[in-house]
């Protein structure tokens, strides 16, 4: 790791460090999801906070989010390519605190 | 990942988690370190918080505190082989984060 480069973890930090996001990321590392499903298996989180954090991960490019016009509407979130970019920092996030 | 094991990243991101544990962990992966040598690479962390930062990581057993008993005091520290363990996540957290 370069001296010149000091940010970068943080950088990294930034898009998945906040309370729920890599819990969020996990979710969606299985599959799309719909908002009523990340929260149900996210117990405990708000859905204002999911919400929030849900748009942070859109707002950086790592989740997409998918609108069914239908009734009753219908919200499926799913990762980007980039977002898929993120999966091995998750699974060894994962891997590494079932060993803790 | 397993579906029983939801609280695995959840688990890292108790240890990793906190605003510049991951900049202290950075700098640790290189090699061992003094407390003013971290501070000085972590430009705006204060003295109190980096304190707080390496003590949860000496709690959680990632950094290891070694006291050299001359004048001025001389206080170094290491990941431990649990804090070595942390440094793919780390490697891969930066190398993401170079590219964003």
């Amino acid at each position: 790791m370069e001296t010149t480069s000091k940010n970068c973890v943080q950088n990294t930090m930034k898009v998945i460090g906040a309370k729920w996001t890599v819990m969020i990321l996990r979710e969606l590392c299985e599959e799309k999801r719909r908002f009523g499903e990340i929260q149900k298996a996210l117990n405990g989180i708000s859905p204002r906070t999911l919400s929030a954090r849900l748009q942070e991960l859109e707002s950086h490019g790592i989740v997409n989010k998918k609108v069914f016009k239908e009734i009753p509407l219908h919200v499926e979130y799913s990762l980007t390519p980039r977002g898929e970019s993120l999966k091995t920092i998750i699974k060894q996030m994962h891997d590494w605190g079932s060993k803790s």
